[in-house]
This record gives structure tokens, C-alpha cells and sequence, in this order.
């Protein structure tokens, strides 16, 4: 078989089974250490071993890239990049704006990808054509907003505090330009990118699976997705995504002034 | 009759019918003017409109304050204080972390109050003894946490940049000292405050329609609410809220030192 929906579902459904019921529940947090907070929860753990094994199951030739549960293969042609929470802050707070990322790379590229946020009952995901939304409010085929311009932008980014010395500088014009501003919601940021609602998302210091379920559904809604370089964002790191390729360059030339 | 939980129910149903309709999809936008971005929504004027001619119809002799529609009869013994969107910037952006509002004092002080926010599905209620949860995984009688320490606090607050001088000061080093603190979700912080998963919420710059549904459901879930001095909540301003005496104690004193 090849990777489809239905698989994709399947992953969802199994991780939503780890998380859900944890989410609002006392739980126990540990502290990776490290200078910033990062907590990972029992939730985190088991959600990402009951995608690992489904996708082992199914797919014993691809690799494998986990946030908790490390890498295998990652020399294959085909890779799985698994965020089994991105945004622990918010579940430990109880905001439902983290998600569950499941990405699919092709030598290195992110091919189809899946945003699941389980207490709003959102599933947004990439089949490799087009970007889909699925939620308490219907099923669509989903694009990115026209925005081209900064000036009309709303803009969202993880926290200002992430950012030091030249790029806070930069991310801070960005900032004081765009229509509005928005701190804190995590992937749910590119969700709502892909769907329309929100223009831009700056951010640094992102891992691989971070970005991996995120890039498909962003780019597949018509959305540009890169590093601060122009280049792709695989790899995570310093990344932009904006509405429009016009939006894209205006920001990119912001970041690189 | 008096109000009781089914007329605040009706209450929350008519604003939800003109606000859920609206989010996330094209709406139209009307800047207030003034120095910070204030979006209007049709959906926020007609949802107060709709709240007011319930209560209008069903307590003529009551008075109310309203975001959008002005005030009648502050002098009463009963007003209504009422923010149809709490959360215009959340709610423009899709992030449904945007509430609607409805409080009732008497005699200056809150006694019953709403909190719904329709797209999760979710909302809070304090019926003038206790607060009640309703949401897509059941109902419940809610409790703050029993956190007693900032060390030990997850704080919020909407945005950083609306404390100025000494405020900032004093506003940063409980965020510094303080276990985990995020921004940007307005009225759904004191919602998750109530509910045991925040533990400290600290603001400036309310409005009483900001704070009128709030102070029940917090304050009749255990937790502890006031301006930066101690004093009632009611006319907005500052305002402090913690999940327990000690940690508001413990607040007011660095916010006061």
C-alpha cells in the first residue's frame, strides 16, 4: 500500500487516544533540563509510540524521525517526522491549540502532512495535491488568504522572547509593521495560515518535527514555506510562512535587511 | 422570575447565533480608531443586541452596560454588564479562545456570570454558589487549583506590551519568577483559572464589560480576583486573579513592591 488518508486517519486516531484523555487531567510533567521550559508528557510518550507502530507495521522499508522516541532510517527515500504534541505549554495549560504533526518526506522532501488538534475535533491535512479541513464546522478544500503586503498582515509567531539580538531586530519591524500580531498558538498558527485566517508565521529555533506535518499543508493550501534564507524548510530552524509568494518577499526582504 | 441558569443559557444561545456564523469566515472589520488595534465585528454588535432585547424583555426594570450599545440604568439595583466578543483579535484570526460575556451585579456586585465560547463548544457558569463546566467531555462543578506559590504559577496575560514604566517592571518579574507564563487568550485564561488548569492571571487595561461574567465564574470556583490594590474587581482597571488566597497574596506583594 501507499500512504493515504485513511492511513493518515489512522495515525491521527491512534495518537488522539494518547492525548485526548490526558489533556485537562492531572499529568505528570517532567523537565528535559536545558535553559528554556520543556516539559513532555506521559501523553507526548504514547502518543508517538502508537504512530510508531502503526507506521512500522505498515511501512517497515521507511525512517522514521520522533520527537521522543529518536530516529531510524533516516537515509531512506521514504521518512516519517512525528510530533506527537507541538505545543506542550498549551496542554499543560489547558488551551486547545497544540496538535499532533505526522509528516511524510521523499528524499528530504515533505510530500503530505497532517495537523490534528482532537479536543476542537480540527484535521487539517495535505494528500500530496491539496489541503483539506476537517472540523465541528464541515469538511473543505482549503487556501491560503490573498494578503499581500505586510502592512495588512496578521501576523503570528510562538513568543517574542525566542528571538535574540539581529533577529529580534528584525522580527520586531515585522512585528511593528503588520496589521496585527498574535503570540502563542504553536502549529495551530499554520493551520489557520493554510486555511485563511491568519498571513504570516515567523519563528526560530524549530526542530525538523516541528515543521515536517506543517509544510505539506501550508504549501498545498498555496502557501510559501521557507527558512530565512529562501530556502527549504525541512530542516527546521529559522522559518517564515506567508500567505502569498508577494508576502513571502516582502518578509524575507524584512528578515534579511 | 429571577435569572437562572436556563436564561443565561438563552442568553449564550442568541449571541452564539450571530458570532458562530461569522467566525472564520469573511467579516467585516470597523477600526474604532484610537491608538491599539480595535476591531469591531457585525457579529459583536449583533450579538449584544441580541442579549439585550432578551433581557430587556424578560427584566425591564434592570439596567445594563454593554460593550457596544452603550448603557442604561447603571443606577439600578440589577445591571447587566455584557462583552458579546471578548477577544476581537482572536476571533478574527480563527483561534477560538474569543468568549462571550455576560455578568450580573447587584448593587455593584457580581453575582451571577457567563463565560461561552461557541466554536470548542464550551462554557462556564457560576450560578451565584458555584461554577459549572459544560463542554464536549461533560459537565462539572469546577475548582481553581490549589496552587500557592508564583514559583509554582502558570500565568497569563493577553499582551506584555499593554504594561508600561512601572508597571512592566513589576509585571516581568512575576512572569521571571513565575513557572511557565504565555499570552493572548483574553477571557478563555480566567476560564482555564477557574477550571484548576492556570493558576494566575494579571492584566491592566480592562474595561468592566471585560470583567463583569468573569468574577463569578472565578471567584465561586474558589479562586481570588481584585484590582492591583486588593480592592473589587467590578470597575476593571488592573486586575489580579489567582487560584488561592496565599498566591494572591504572594502576587499582589510583588505587584505592589
Amino acid at each position: 500500500m501507499t500512504p493515504d488518508r485513511a492511513f493518515f486517519d489512522r495515525l491521527a486516531d491512534a495518537a488522539r487516544a494518547e492525548t485526548l484523555p490526558r489533556f485537562r487531567s492531572g499529568l505528570s510533567v517532567v523537565d528535559k533540563g536545558g535553559q528554556h521550559y520543556d516539559p513532555v508528557t506521559e501523553g507526548d510518550q504514547a502518543a508517538e509510540a502508537a504512530i510508531r507502530s502503526l507506521i512500522e507495521a505498515e511501512f517497515p522499508d521507511h525512517g522514521i524521525l520522533g520527537e521522543e522516541h529518536g530516529s531510524v532510517g533516516l537515509d531512506r527515500d521514504y521518512v516519517w517526522v512525528i510530533d506527537p504534541i507541538d505545543g506542550t505549554r498549551a496542554f499543560i495549560s489547558g488551551v486547545p491549540v497544540w496538535g499532533t504533526l505526522v509528516g511524510l518526506y521523499h528524499k528530504g522532501r515533505a510530500v503530505m502532512g497532517l495537523i490534528d488538534q482532537p479536543f476542537t475535533g480540527e484535521r487539517y491535512f495535505a494528500d500530496g495535491e491539496k489541503s483539506i479541513y476537517r472540523g465541528p464546522d464541515g469538511e473543505r478544500v482549503i487556501r491560503t488568504s490573498g494578503c499581500a503586503r505586510v502592512e495588512d498582515a496578521k501576523l503570528f509567531t510562538t513568543s517574542p522572547h525566542l528571538f535574540e539580538g539581529r533577529d529580534e531586530t528584525v522580527y520586531r519591524a515585522i512585528e511593528k509593521k503588520a496589521r496585527l500580531f498574535r503570540y502563542g498558538v504553536d502549529c495551530y498558527a499554520y493551520a489557520l495560515l493554510a486555511s485563511g485566517h491568519v498571513d504570516l508565521v515567523v519563528e526560530c529555533s524549530l526542530k525538523p518535527y516541528d515543521v515536517g506535518g506543517i509544510i505539506p499543508v501550508v504549501e498545498q493550501a498555496g502557501g510559501v514555506m521557507t527558512d530565512w534564507q529562501g530556502g527549504r524548510p525541512e530542516m527546521g530552524g529559522y522559518i517564515v510562512a506567508a500567505a502569498t509568494e508577494a508576502l513571502h518577499r516582502e518578509a524575507l526582504e524584512m528578515l534579511n535587511a
